[in-house]
């Protein structure tokens, strides 16, 4: 990541940690204001490794050099005449191009953006897609989600350890459906010879829920109940005796 | 957008802020520590229409109230019960449903995010990936990616007003290669007898420039200027005669 001149040091603690939740660490500054600063530090929260790692240059020449693509983040699509792509197709560019060699996302100042001149300098231009009536995003916001794109299309947009569900099989679900049209019938809840919707509407219900093998132990436990009534001494029997429907 | 017992309200300033560059307004904030606060305005930059507009409310349910679905931000993927998705995938879920009814997006304190009970009274979980390493993603920023990614899902991934490039047509690109050809066969640039690959590197570099028509006629101008030489009493014939080859 490269920011041009930037303004406030809080703001390159907050590009530093940031780029560091995304697992980046390479920050060039072109001529900041004030940097280093105790107000980088604390904004940087613990990615003060980044900002250590920091490199400092005097022109945007020297922040590209060695570099074989970098994109400019603009928030405006004034007078360009590089290609303008949102930054998510940007960062599925860069990732395929890292490969390459170092890459760089280059960032204006957080009054004015990037000079014409800043931009030309670059491969091509990259936006984030946002409320044209409200442009103003903060300078490490536009960062993170920079950052964001980059990782996901690095790494895939998936969930990190995801717990497998233990999934009902198909006859596992059909015999719920015909535990539940029994007990149902049995209760008057409805007319075997008249379903009207109420089965296909449950059927619905249970299928969108994609249900798992212990919901459907524990959905028909409580058809069991309702069909046989509480077991004599459970706790359910005991305390609300009037719920019970009789056995058998 | 749902934050719970924010600590600081400079979050929540920044946190109006990153809604609004998205296009999103309504915010609900259950039990923050000090709201409304100077240093919200602060950083809501021009956002302090959302601050106004904030709903304060003192539990989750109240905040959840008349919402057909929410959402549970969580940056650890802790004890959790409930299915847990990639804000991505989230973010596309949200917009379907949003014709629906009011959505919301919960996301926690600073210091310890959601609690347990908390992530229980949403529809999902939802986490942004990110470095499993460091996972200290400021909270405005969890919500800037929400946002952004809900904006996305809602109006696409593209360009604002794009300027539609005059690309140059088969034929254009054509003509071009063959004067290419003519020129540098002609300069004795490349034996025609034994073209090798300098013909093919052209083409491959021409079909990944996706030439617009002016910059073919560049082109075509530079290949005219080898080919003839310099028109005499051009600035080029004026200063470098050298550069000259004579003329036909």
């Amino acid at each position: 990541m490269v920011l041009s001149h930037t303004s406030h040091p809080g703001n390159i603690g907050s590009t530093a940690r940031a780029m560091k939740t995304m697992g980046l660490s390479r920050l060039v500054l072109v001529n900041p204001k004030r940097f280093p600063d105790p107000e980088a530090v604390a904004l940087s929260s613990n990615a003060e490794d980044v900002l250590v790692a920091a490199q400092v240059v005097s022109s945007m020449g020297e922040a590209l050099a060695g570099t074989v693509l970098s994109v400019a983040a603009v928030g405006h699509t004034y007078d360009l005449s590089q290609r303008l792509v949102t930054c998510r197709t940007a960062a599925s560019e860069i990732v395929v191009t890292a490969a390459a060699g170092d890459v760089a996302i280059v960032f204006g100042t957080e009054s004015t953006g990037l000079s014409a001149d800043e931009v030309r300098l670059c491969n091509f231009a990259a936006h984030i897609p946002g409320n044209p009536a409200y442009t103003s995003l903060n300078l490490a916001a536009a960062v993170q989600i920079f950052a964001y794109e980059a990782r996901l299309a690095a790494v895939g947009d998936r969930v990190r350890d995801p717990a497998t569900p233990d999934l009902a099989t198909h006859d596992d679900i059909e015999r719920l459906h015909e535990h539940a049209a029994r007990v149902l019938a049995n209760a008057g809840f409805y007319d075997p010879a008249n379903p009207k919707r109420l089965l296909p509407r449950l059927r619905r219900m249970v299928a969108k829920a994609r249900l798992e093998r212990e919901e459907v132990q524990i959905l028909r436990g409580m058809l069991k109940l309702a069909e046989d009534g509480p077991h004599p001494g459970t706790v359910a029997g005991r305390n609300t005796p009037g719920t019970s429907r009789g056995n058998g």
